[in-house]
């Protein structure tokens, strides 16, 4: 139990968003009440998409993986033509779980309470002493939407999921050259954060604390730095990557420029410092080339698919950031490495090497973050003007604040 | 705090009720919703007739045994007359817990906190230092509702507890065999389960699960076979059972069929295989035989006072299973063993075999009913048909539904 | 989740506040319910006045120290001209919790977020990369009242603090004699006790308890005894006192005695068994002589500084009682021990002895109050009539109940 931390702020939805103000941090209630989470997970997480998962886990039909989060257990399998299917993870008796291991092959799933049966695409197969007039067509396991991008696969819980058609046309072009598809997971790590989850994805959105907190970072990454003093590194790399055929478009689909329909999407490829060649402890190559790269530019890319998931893609290796809600206070931050599907741990990469800049990164974001949920709670809390450095955490807020109805 | 789980079926009890779709099982806010789960409690749980204890626990005058759920607790007590007294565990002054210790023997009971003092009676012997004009007669320990039937010590929450008087004159003759009241605890468990309470009793009301569930179970016992298959074996119980005095008649008057204002009560005879003497590894018998049974009949009563406890009686031991709701999400099953007044461990029985069978059923019941709970939190739940087998779990729906204000 | 406690009961304050019977214990709602919970935070504790720290805590400009309880943190300060400030310790930015250090020395505090820095009198010293035209003379930390008496430093959460211009008239020459700011804190020590926060205050203020729950206590002190065996030993103290130049005056300014606008305040001085020098397992002294002290009156203060800090000043040490609120069912009893600023551990006095008497009577009330509370929460829980012994909390409960918004 929390007391009314500040009175006459009750959390009601629309008085909240009636009194922000442009510019600055969300009012308290946002990260605090109940009834905002419980809203927050209606109209942002649970309809958006999420990665659930890489190909390369499901390569042989009858392969399957569990994706969980919140109340939400989906299984996620690959039939016999080969086709992904995403099936929510409760019988259509009584609701039993019916799928219980978090990854593994099988010809049909059988719920362990009264053994109905199911095919790979979620059809009944059995159910043991049910009535002949049974229909069994009408029974099968409920179908989740799911899209298979670049050897990822994306998980929806809306009834009508925004599409990926736009995504695909503009950016596959532009991810080629990088060979997603032909990644494997080299190491999952989650992070508990006891903090809403706004707060994690705002801080992932701006570099204005990446001096402060980040001295590993900020050793090789140039985002950090002002935009006058970061513009011309991002021109100095144009020439590196058109010569090993990396493009460096920037596109920008997210939230007021996202088309109606569509997914949030956006790509663009930015500078490391100069001799850097990608995220590590000294700048130094971790793991072998990725896709057809031939070479290292001094660049990275930002990729986000939807707003949950942005992947980071270094010439050598990827990272997606998982956002994870949890309750009102605490979240999950997630972090995936994924290398070139042939590179070989110990003989191609060292884990220590491959995970070190983006654990510790994560670690002092935690702490940092879990610091700011601790005095937005206070009463004396009052959303601050946001720094210029903080423009896309201020994106981030238009495109919630819109999702959560605020009046045009 | 779980998000709203089904966008649209915020948990109004009247909606529920109203959506239920008869022979399904319940809608998902009645295993979910915390407003439900305290109507659950004021309508269904607290008014009914729970097992509290055996008079064995309380032999002597003095003697004294506390019983306790949710926040409730209820010292019984043995006065000096010998008769058995049910007694709110709250001093009438500022309201302290009066009596501490599990069990034991006293004369009175003194507060700890200013030291009123009770007879065994619960009347007020002494309040120091209070004003002179204290009525006394007024302020003695609340009583709770008690009834011994069988030994059993009984206690409801109710301030109108629906009677025993069916009961005892249906019951008494097809219970005298087994001696309920020269019974003594063997052992008793407590297995927490997380889940809703509702789920633990649906389970323990159908057999369609034993066969893919309880493989020890179904070795020995019949119920998880279809009613043709069941029903032959009954038929040929009924001599087996004459012959030895052991009543084989129905009695059922729970639900529908329970007499306006009496306790919900049942008790059959059901078989078990041939040649399985008792609920054992191996269908030998674990102790020796109950009150003036001379051998066995190879069947076993099921016997319900109430619908929280169901009792067990093979022909040389008994179980009591009881539901304990913890909250919306948690409950405890309980299990107690008991076995004839004189039998003593090591000599008559060992413990391990006495136990076995349902320590075992029950840890299995454990897991598929929290995976029960699991799926149904899912926003993809959809209450499924019920078979055939699981006609008295659609009974208890049917009886709990009613209590919760189904209109008829 | 808790179900409803009492059938119709549901707690509205409005109700609950009429259903009051004068002279009685409170009913079961006000213990129970998190919407009280949330009503008595902002009512009653965050507006009162708290002991927040002791000057001697501060000895040098840049000191601070920080002072927590429930979702706020303050920063105590000393800035360069030696005056104390009370700083939210929330960053006008984005909120994050600005000093982490419990206590230390600085010049500035720098938020480790985004390295916004403020002066220790809270002003904004620099915020970097911000827009030229931010106006830093709004953007300082927000202050808190604060008031240093006696050298205790007291904090309150209301924008309109009661005054202390009262407290300070009428009982500067009352404590001048013991030299509150020239004490020490020897030593603190945390109880965590599972009950509502009143009923910790409704145990402290009265001693009809102590004679069965507090042996220690009661083998020195008298106020377990009843007012007319009482009276006749503090008689005997005041020509004790007077010869030590000790005031024995008692004032009273706690509720309906307390001036319009002021904090509460009390002291009065009572005596001890003849032959008992202070608090100690056998009556002894356990530390130097506190302030102008020239001996040993064989009496003690009582000292209140709004409700919740009560103060127990022997002539050697002095003890602070801290009630502290967590959750409607969660507080923490704080005792803070006192000596002579000049007094030295092991040399001066043993640390064992100094806390042995209300350490022991702290756990022992701890146990009967979270009995209290667990018989509170019972269906069967009914206020009951308080003795005369009890006359200090039921002037609690008035002074509650009023500030409650009891119609009057």
């Amino acid at each position: 139990m929390t007391p009314r931390l500040q009175p006459g702020s009750d959390p009601n939805l629309s008085d909240l968003l009636g009194r922000h103000r442009c510019g600055h941090a969300l009012e308290q209630g946002f990260y605090t009440s109940d009834e905002i989470f419980a809203e927050d997970m209606e109209r942002v997480f649970l309809p958006d998409w999420h990665y659930a998962g890489h190909v390369s886990e499901l390569p042989n039909p009858g392969d399957y993986l569990l994706f969980e989060v919140l109340d939400e257990s989906v299984i996620l399998t690959r039939d016999a033509a080969g086709d992904i299917h995403a099936l929510a993870n409760v019988c259509r008796h009584r609701g039993s779980r019916v799928c219980l291991e978090q990854s593994g092959h099988t010809r049909r799933f059988t719920c362990p309470y009264h053994a109905w049966t199911y095919n790979l695409d979620g059809s009944l197969f059995s159910a043991r002493l049910m009535s002949t007039d049974l229909d069994k067509t009408k029974l099968g396991l409920k179908t989740v939407p799911v899209e298979v991008f670049h050897g990822m696969i994306f998980v929806s819980f809306s009834d009508n999921p925004a599409t990926f058609a736009g995504a695909r046309a503009e950016l596959d072009p532009l991810l080629k050259p990088f060979g997603l598809d032909r990644l494997r997971v080299a190491h999952r790590e989650s992070y508990p954060v006891q903090a809403n989850w706004k707060l994690l994805i705002e801080n992932y959105n701006e570099c204005y604390h990446c001096a402060p907190a980040h001295p590993e970072y900020a050793r090789h990454h140039a985002m950090h730095m002002e935009f006058e003093r970061f513009q011309p590194l991002n021109e100095a790399l144009k020439p590196r990557a058109e010569a090993l055929g990396i493009p460096t478009a920037m596109i920008d689909r997210v939230g007021v420029n996202c088309p109606a329909g569509s997914v949030d999407y956006t790509v663009s490829r930015q500078a490391l410092f100069e001799g850097t060649d990608t995220g590590s402890d000294n700048g130094r190559p971790v793991a072998p080339l990725l896709g057809d790269l031939k070479g290292y530019d001094q660049g990275a890319c930002d990729l986000y698919v939807g707003i949950f998931n942005p992947m980071l893609i270094y010439n050598d290796h990827a990272v997606i950031y998982r956002f994870i809600p949890v309750d009102t206070r605490t979240s999950v931050q997630e972090i995936i490495w994924l290398v070139h599907e042939d590179a070989v741990e110990g003989r191609d990469y060292d884990l220590n090497r491959l995970t070190w800049l983006w654990d510790v990164t994560t670690k002092a974001d935690k702490f940092i973050i879990e610091k700011n949920q601790q005095g937005v709670n206070s009463r004396y809390y009052e959303p601050g003007p946001l720094a210029g450095m903080e423009t896309f955490t201020q994106r981030f807020l238009d495109l919630y604040l819109d999702r959560m109805g605020r009046p045009a």
